[in-house]
């Protein structure tokens, strides 16, 4: 019987731990893959082609957007990100999980792109708190949280677009239940076909 | 913000594990509720009406359950029993969790009847480990063996009207999905009404 790969799309509010849960999971779950993405940027020191990207000319980009080589694509800062739709397909296909972390423009084009996966949306335990967690970080200057802190209430109005919802108020139980979405929607029939039939074969056998 | 309840619904052969995986999840979870049946049949020693069950006449029963009282109903070696609908649907309501551990025709009838739930089905590894565990566990005379495995395979054949299908060939993993079936069905939108304006409201408080 062969098990077919789940799509796992993560989106929340830049603050909200989004980074931290989904670098446990992966530790706990060294199974799960990411797609590799076509960009138009260029390669920086010691990235490989093909293997942390596909580096790609605009001119190249442009014409596979247009053929609908994409599931999803955006352009950031004048640059192009890509994720191959039919390379995830054939993953899933292997049986491959794969994980994605994108904002919630691409999680609505990949809905709407593949026929699909699993989206869970995380909240911070309020605005307030997630305002804290920027200012605590100390990775960005003011206009960047500010920025962000302005971007969350319109993220946070898509989260009706998602499966599930977990809000990171306490990261352990997070964690515990961004990991009980992971198997429990492994177990979805789709994801098994022909299970029944596969029990009852077994039958024959004994 | 009011969390709803959720209906957990499971079903399997007899011999697959069920009551095993059932018990644990409840010690692990006591917030979890059964509901209380109504029945036709006498109380043995120690039941008590309206903490067991809700014993009734079979006069009663029938019209309760033409009045479309029961979300399910059976009747087993001349006894009636019912789930009522109103008392489930109240408790969903108070945010509690309730478990159903049924057939799988009360299942259809509780998908028929209720417009939410999650329906969990229990698979054994194979016909042949059912038979070996009906055997091994000594509590069935040979005719009823023969009936519970008889009646296997038309069972597996409804699965495919269930949400999440689990394998229990390894007991703890079988667990492991149980639990995180239940966690994971616990952060659908449809349990957390309002909670992005519960989140853009403490905003405001902030």
């Amino acid at each position: 019987m062969n098990r077919r790969g789940l799509m796992l799309v993560i989106c929340a509010p830049s603050g909200t731990g989004k980074s931290t849960l989904i670098k446990r999971l992966r530790e706990e779950f060294p199974r799960i893959s990411f797609s590799i993405s076509y960009t138009t940027r260029a390669p920086r020191a010691g990235e490989r082609n093909g293997v942390d990207y596909h580096f790609v000319s605009m001119e190249n980009f442009r014409s596979l957007a247009a053929e609908g080589f994409f599931a999803e694509w955006a352009e950031v800062h004048g640059n192009c990100y890509g994720t191959p739709k039919q390379a995830i397909i054939d993953l899933l296909e292997e049986g491959q999980d794969i994980l994605f972390d994108i904002d919630v423009q691409g999680a609505a084009q990949l809905r709407e792109n593949m026929e699909e996966g699993c989206y869970v949306f995380l909240f911070p335990p309020s605005m307030a708190a997630l305002r804290q967690r920027l200012e605590n970080r100390n990775t960005d200057d003011d206009k960047t949280i500010r920025r962000r802190i302005e971007n969350a209430p319109g993220e946070i109005a898509q989260s009706d677009q998602f499966d599930y919802w977990i809000v990171n108020d306490d990261l352990d139980y997070a964690y515990r239940l961004l990991k009980s979405v992971y198997l429990a929607e492994g177990t979805r029939p789709c994801y098994m076909p022909g299970l029944p039939k596969w029990i009852m074969h077994r039958k024959i056998d004994a």
